[in-house]
């Protein structure tokens, strides 16, 4: 099936879940998001860009950046990052603390949030800018210059932070930060606050699917890294729900609590799919139901 | 590159770990096996088999069957097992019993033991016979009549059982067994001590990279199906170390602690590899460095 | 204020509880219990008995048992017991698997399950007939003769027993029990099934309230033994709710899910108190409610 | 036995282990202590104090505070503090973090870290100033007007504080904190640095064991809020051994990683031993043997 037509099935699949299920509370600008929305880009490995819907509308990319901001680590230094961080499923939500505890200060892998604090922290030292290396990515990947922080958000995310300053400070507590607390904090925030659309986040992710070739033709990662990013992604990249969303989707993905879903499809191209309402396992409903659609149809697929 | 090539270069990379690690130890029959063995089989999707080393020697294939009883209830009754067995990694080996236990008696997933005591329960009940059926399914599709189960190694597995019978239990407490404990165990431990090589097991497995698709041109599974099966195997097929076997092999793969592993790579064929020494994950060392150089070497991959 | 007078008070602060919660479901004969009964007895050092309400009505004694078959384990050999099972509490009700999985097979104490079994497991090995040298304990310190086995209660539990079985056979795969798991489950279920009324309860133990001391004035135990095992009840002896036993009583005390609670006031005499019903914590709710009030009134406490 | 003698013995019985085992290193300048030293204090009901060994050098009180300040907001109003704070053991180190978030932000009980953060925060809406009120405490029952915070000590735990500030941050992140996370570490941190002798200790703390009644005749809490918190010492009190120790002391107590251990004797008086050294378990080895003696010899117990 044309990937136009794919494309259609997809939002037909996803229509009933639109609007259901709740926005992330947590946050006041998320919480204050229209529910109703959806959109869906799919950008392939040649460049071009099919989208539907709400393609072109900013949104909040959260936890999706964690990926690239582990690309941007091994990058430029390598497999060192997983010394301190781990890349196996965390298996329960309630089990981060406990985990990070009993496994002395290693995160499970560098999607959860205590990982990708670690992950930020060595972006940090490595760069001394690590939201400025995220933002010179993805303005260059996505095409748009002006690629930034919702400022809004950013502060949102600080003031309603206690949460994540205790994973950083348990992290500290065992040696694994660089930096002091409060800039690695200040850092994380920002990267998630970034705001795009899944137009740009599709054409963004596309090394992933070009075994680590970026726009310009230079190569961000071999295609040996590349590769293993993307079976990260596959077994820890939806939080809890990785097991049903390989079932049910079986490609290698990364969601975020602002709705969006970012999955790789090696050697095909990448699918960006955002509706702002979340379902039980804390990644977009209408999503999920749209990436089982698109891949059923286009058989887009890894197994 | 070449199969038989690949098939050499990943013999070369094993090499160092044949024979290192430990043997399974908590069944007699298994302590007793020559640790510095080393075999690998490849069935492509057009039935051609190329071997290495050990391949003819037959071993205990233990978990890996799990796969094959999953398939069995699934082509039997579709996706009525999910009711009564999870398809997420479950995180940590300590947490088998909590897990279990808070969750209401629903097994994470199948490959772990408690869940695969409940498919081995419901394919009982579909059956009447559930070790019959999965041997009727190795006989035909590995070409050889005589597969069966050493009986050492069921009745070693028996006696040092108390482990697996505190599991059925406890899923019998919470009625997610529909047959007596002790016949659940008897068709667990029957299926699990099946005597087979390398070559039978790819064959046999052959399956699962053709869509559902048997030796005799039937179909075992549907396409969408057979995909499933295999999101699940990548996501929770090799116990505790799920995602750093995706990040290492990148392939669906299932092992057993006879030092065999099973790995699927669609629409390409199979590999098994068996090497009886364990390393630190529960997984044949050996087995996993061979499959990682012949997934690189081969460029048979799904990232 | 007299004896009397404080059970009075306790049967007043008890009554808006008698009747409420719930009754142990998973006995069909528990759960067939008039729930709106009430009992108490006071046993002294001295001998003399007060009772209140249905202290004459036999109820089924369950876990209160666990505190007599320690008693004899201690009395025949001393402290080897605590090698086999802790004396910590345990925590959580959730972590009875976690927690003897993840500690070796060592149950956290002697008055949850697993711990009872182990106890019962060592008294078999010691008597060749653990119930058998229960019974005349509680005979002999009961004054009657004819104390036994409900076998309806019996039955029920070995039915129901799925639960206790999953525990015994976890001990058995860590070595921790000596006689066979069914032979060990049979001992425990008739321990449990014992038949008492409030009074007889109260008389048996006395003995803990008097340096180890019994009826005849033989030293069953030596006052530190006595001492540590009251020690033992009052951290661990109500399950998860000790700590809120401890604070609203202050007693030592051992609790069962036919809705008994034995107290011990050491040096002054024993409070044995029933009502079938059940709180949240899983010890009877009128029964707590009238220890509170006759600890209060009595002065008979430990802080 | 008199009290001279008993003390006598259990300086006799401590005096192996003195020195032994480790200083609490996290806290440099408690690491730099000189290990063998002990002493021990009893100051019974009559206000008389007994004294042996270094019983007059002072040591970092650190947790023993927990106790004064948990009287000090029950004395304020009452029993309100339990809605924000259990009081049941909280059975494995490693839970602290998981039953925090578990248990929605409610510690497990006042004397556990989490736990004392929010009796500390308490302390400080009430009065202002948490460490002032505490102060007042123990300079006025203590009888040296000069009690006062190390600030080395302080200091040093601020900068090691890692732990406590994630603890600080998920009790906040759950709303369980009135006051800012960095107020309630200032206020925690000074208390815990409190230097002061076993002698002035046993004297501070002999309320507890006089119904609540303070040096000068006046009532710091009622009877029953006395008894309850020595209850929930002897259930809380010394962290993860309190089964262990009220097997073996079978008194209300708290512990101090200074190497203090202070035990009730109710209507008797109050025993203070210190020791810098820790057993495997926390507190001081040689404390805990010289008040397991002390209650053997003196017969000062509650069972």
């Amino acid at each position: 099936m044309r990937i136009e037509d794919a494309l259609a099935r997809a939002q037909e699949a996803a229509a009933p879940e639109v609007g259901r299920g709740r926005l992330a509370e947590y946050i006041p600008s998320l919480a204050a998001v229209d529910p109703d929305q959806f959109g869906m880009a799919i950008a392939s490995c040649d460049g071009q860009v099919h989208v539907i819907g709400d393609a072109d509308v900013p949104f909040s990319v959260q936890s999706i950046t964690k990926v690239f901001t582990l690309a941007l680590v091994v990058a430029a230094e390598g497999e060192d990052i997983w010394r301190r961080v781990g890349r196996e499923p965390s298996g329960n939500p309630f089990n981060s603390f406990l985990q990070l505890d009993q496994e002395g200060g290693r995160p499970r892998n560098p999607f959860i949030n205590a990982g990708a604090l670690v992950v930020t922290d060595r972006l940090q030292s490595l760069t001394g800018d690590a939201s400025g290396a995220l933002r010179d990515l993805v303005r260059r990947e996505s095409g748009r210059a002006d690629v930034s922080c919702d400022p809004e958000v950013a502060s949102s995310e600080l003031e309603a932070g206690h949460r994540t300053l205790a994973l950083a400070h348990l992290l500290a507590s065992y040696d694994n930060l660089e930096n002091p607390v409060d800039e690695v904090i200040g850092q994380y925030v920002e990267q998630c606050a970034l705001s795009m659309t899944c137009r740009e986040l599709a054409l963004t992710g596309l090394f992933l699917a070009r075994d680590g070739v970026l726009s310009d033709g230079t190569q961000l990662l071999s295609a040996r890294q590349t590769k293993r990013i993307n079976a990260v992604m596959l077994t820890c990249g939806t939080y809890d729900s990785a097991g049903e969303f390989a079932y049910r989707v079986g490609l290698p993905a990364k969601s975020g609590v602002g709705g969006g879903i970012l999955a790789v499809i090696p050697d095909r191209g990448v699918a960006c799919v955002w509706s702002p309402t979340l379902g039980a396992t804390g990644s977009s409903a209408a999503g999920l139901a749209a990436l089982d659609a698109f891949t059923t149809y286009s058989d887009w697929t890894v197994f």
